[in-house]
């Protein structure tokens, strides 16, 4: 094709058509969750996973696992026939695989919107924002530390992109909050704020079960009674310990049948071994032992196989991200995860950056690329993880949450569909020809490409007659352009009020406390 | 583990060690090319597959291929069976696999030092640089045109970067030098400033014929009768049409068994129709094309499934990369090659931004891996490669050279050997314990994980004492760094005046030109 004929496709299609264009694209990719239509991608043979197998439950019946400060862990997995010596736990081989037997192999986690509620496990795909940094980062203020401000907008941020799923947990510390009640806040502001579906405080069972009460005001108390409608984070105090506070969230939410994420938290060299194989039998070793204890609390509680794994600079003890190990990890760790039958959680858009800058992409990208690859069901950290999760970045999340758009197109697979075939297209154009204007693209013209909210794709003269902005700037234009426009989800007055009371009413119940 | 223990971590392993690991990286990782050892990513099912080939194959019977402004191409595929009418070629179901059939499925290109040269085929992957940019940019001094200056810095850079494993071709153009001299310079500078193996000139049948004899005064003219020593780019015009100007160029390397990529150049939506199926039914017809007309000019003659797909922005019209149909274009292609038993060319590190910017990595890594997964054999644009291909960036050649050697740990993939399990490190370190000082990490500390020349993984107090750069801003000490200290392989004095003694006679011969 000629350059005038590009031209002129430049020409006509600017303005109101692109307008309608982008709202169509939008509405058309946003969806509850993605529906994976790609082959995931394995990096173990059948011996490397019969290896790696056998060595995790070699590691639970020699090595053991710590349960440590939760004495009812030690009882039930000793009445489930585990050998207990003080806190160490001993799982003779084949036993946790047994007991994870009755976690169901997928789940409903049911949002306020029912259009919102998310299928996690199988072949479907749920984005979840950036958790647990307690710092927060723009371009034009940097890095502080996150407040009650900051966890709200990021609420708002999460509930406002089309391609996020999930509002998350701890998507910033508010750290202007008590830490002891800052809980019910940030309970509150995903229930409140959003009406997506979201997860529950950890940090203390009390904490657990004042997010189950919460959920039974917002959804009623049967339907809790009956229904998932939380997703928790439950780290392993890697290598092979759990204690006592995760265990006694993940205790309280069993009970109520709310959903766990049984996560190692790996930095590979300090926390595991130096080598893939060797993290990823103790990733399984551990989510063995975790998931063993949640269906021993309750049988058939949902639960995720997670897994966060990165790696150590031996050079300097500092974690990295996006490395090709941690790559690895993340693919066989998937396939662990299909093993066991349970849904996966891992990667996200990691990165060490202290910026939003090419680092922070690269990095990101080779965390999250692996991800949608590796099968991952619940993707924590998709968006906003900033400088290994201490910042959660307002330009990041908006840049990041681009590319979840991609995964949404990505993840769809090719079309073989007489449409796209596009045969007629070839009838019509001849050799030497262009595409632009035949009628298969015109049919196809507002939703064939995604079209990225922001790349700049434009000549270097345009780009920089409007200012030359790299991609932070023109990120920090558009998360501020969405808070702007932000408009909160209907709620029902008297759910609000039932859970601004319970909140006071706790509130009031406890002291200021600083952990 | 403890903080503790992460910062006694820190401290012991600074300075002389951290130096030696560097070293050891470099040389552990530092192979002619990359022999992959994860499986491909399939993105069509068995029945797209069928379709896509069936397609093409329609394509190629009922519509036809340009052969233009070439009569020998015509005379050459009349006389094979095909159908011609003017210079529309037209084939019969089934002929252009039959054609292609004594294409080698993989090849040796040699280097003139024999260490550096390559396979190219079956699991084997092979990186190169930016290709045919008539603009540098570097931060310091932003976008310009380029010069035989930079041209030669690029190979430098490409000699110099451990894990670029070929020296490229137009690594810039030289628009300092008159056109039709310019391919000489070129391809000496290739010869003389690198010994890893190069392109040669596609842009007149003489200028490749020059770089053959080039070569043959190089490698000497039995070994060149004998091996393949050149691979060269030769781009269809899309949609289904192939030029005289590059059937000329592939024609002579064709006679000489030199090696050539036969690439359908496509920005879907405008070269071919906006869906990944249709866009892959035009690039198997038009290689299937192209590597006809090679083979019927010398049956067995090396030649590379080339693809090069992006898109459009239905928009604006510009072209866009890192987009997610074109990842899925790049794993098609790859099957199909695979289908074809070639060697398969595609990807790189793509971007359309005008600065070394976040946008730029995203786009480029969305690009890279992908290229990995698909089993890509020849990568060529791995680094360097900006502005839509319009600027060869400095700083961004540095960091997609720290990305590719990333990939050469991610496509080692998982070791599973005694030392990959680890086994010993569990039986050390106790549950709650921290793996830095085991004996299995002291043993593998040196190589264990890729360390970035580029990425920043210290605190961000540190990070701001050293002056809070960002990527770019290291990246640009790094290229001066590598040019300062490049030293220059040897050559043979008397093969380099004969070098020399052939490009200023033809220079001689023929007045400047512009085109």
């Amino acid at each position: 094709m000629s350059e005038e004929a590009l031209a002129s496709g430049r020409e006509g299609r600017r303005g109101r058509e692109a307008r309608r264009t982008a709202r169509q694209q939008r509405s058309a990719l946003s969806v509850p969750f993605i529906t994976r239509n790609l082959p995931v991608t394995n990096v173990l043979t059948a011996e490397g996973l019969a290896i790696i197998e056998h060595n995790a439950e070699t590691i639970l019946e020699e090595i053991g696992i710590e349960f440590r400060d939760y004495p009812r862990a030690i009882q039930l997995l000793r009445s489930a026939g585990c050998d207990v010596k003080g806190e160490r736990v001993r799982f003779p081989k084949g036993l946790a695989r047994q007991l994870i037997a009755s976690a169901p192999t997928d789940y409903i986690q049911h949002a306020r919107n029912p259009e919102r509620s998310v299928h996690v496990g199988g072949d479907d795909i749920v984005f979840a924002p950036v958790y647990g940094s307690p710092f927060v980062h723009d371009i034009d203020k940097g890095r502080r530390y996150g407040t009650m401000e900051d966890f709200e907008n990021f609420v708002k941020l999460s509930y406002a992109s089309p391609f996020m799923h999930h509002s998350g947990g701890t998507v910033c510390e508010p750290v202007d909050l008590p830490v002891n009640k800052r809980h019910l806040e940030m309970v509150y502001a995903h229930m409140r704020w959003s009406d997506k579906p979201f997860m529950g405080s950890v940090t203390h069972p009390d904490r657990a079960l004042d997010t189950v009460r919460l959920c039974e005001l917002l959804f009623g108390a049967e339907f809790v009674r009956e229904n998932t409608v939380c997703t928790s984070l439950i780290n392993a105090n890697s290598p092979l310990v759990w204690d006592g506070t995760m265990l006694g969230a993940a205790d309280v939410y069993a009970q109520h049948n709310q959903a766990t994420i049984i996560t190692p938290f790996i930095l590979s060299g300090a926390m595991s071994p130096v080598t893939v194989a060797g993290t990823l039998s103790q990733v399984l070793a551990e989510v063995l032992a975790g998931v063993s204890f949640v269906q021993l609390v309750k049988r058939g509680a949902p639960v995720i196989f997670g897994t966060f794994v990165s790696t150590l600079s031996m050079q300097s003890g500092a974690p990295t991200f996006g490395t090709p190990e941690a790559a690895l990890a993340i693919y066989g760790a998937g396939q662990l995860a299909r093993r066991c039958g349970l849904p996966f959680r891992t990667g996200g858009s990691l990165c060490a950056s202290k910026i939003p800058d090419a680092q922070a992409a690269y990095e990101s990208a080779q965390t999250l690329v692996p991800t949608i690859h590796a099968g991952a069901n619940f993707v924590l950290h998709a968006a906003g993880w900033m400088e290994g999760g201490l910042a959660s970045s307002y330009e990041k999340f908006v840049m990041d949450c681009d590319q979840l758009g991609m995964m949404h197109v990505l993840a769809r697979g090719v079309d073989i569909s007489d449409n796209g075939q596009a045969m007629e297209a070839f009838r019509e154009v001849p050799p030497g020809g262009h595409f632009l204007g035949c009628a298969h693209t015109q049919a196809n013209f507002e939703t064939a490409f995604y079209r990225s909210s922001v790349a700049d794709n434009n000549s270097v003269e345009q780009w920089t007659a409007e200012g030359g902005l790299d991609a932070p700037r023109r990120a920090n234009a558009l998360w501020k352009k969405m808070l702007a426009e932000y408009q909160p989800p209907a709620i029902d007055p008297g759910v609000d009020e039932a859970l601004r009371d319970y909140i006071e009413r706790r509130k009031a119940a406890m002291p200021d406390a600083t952990h």
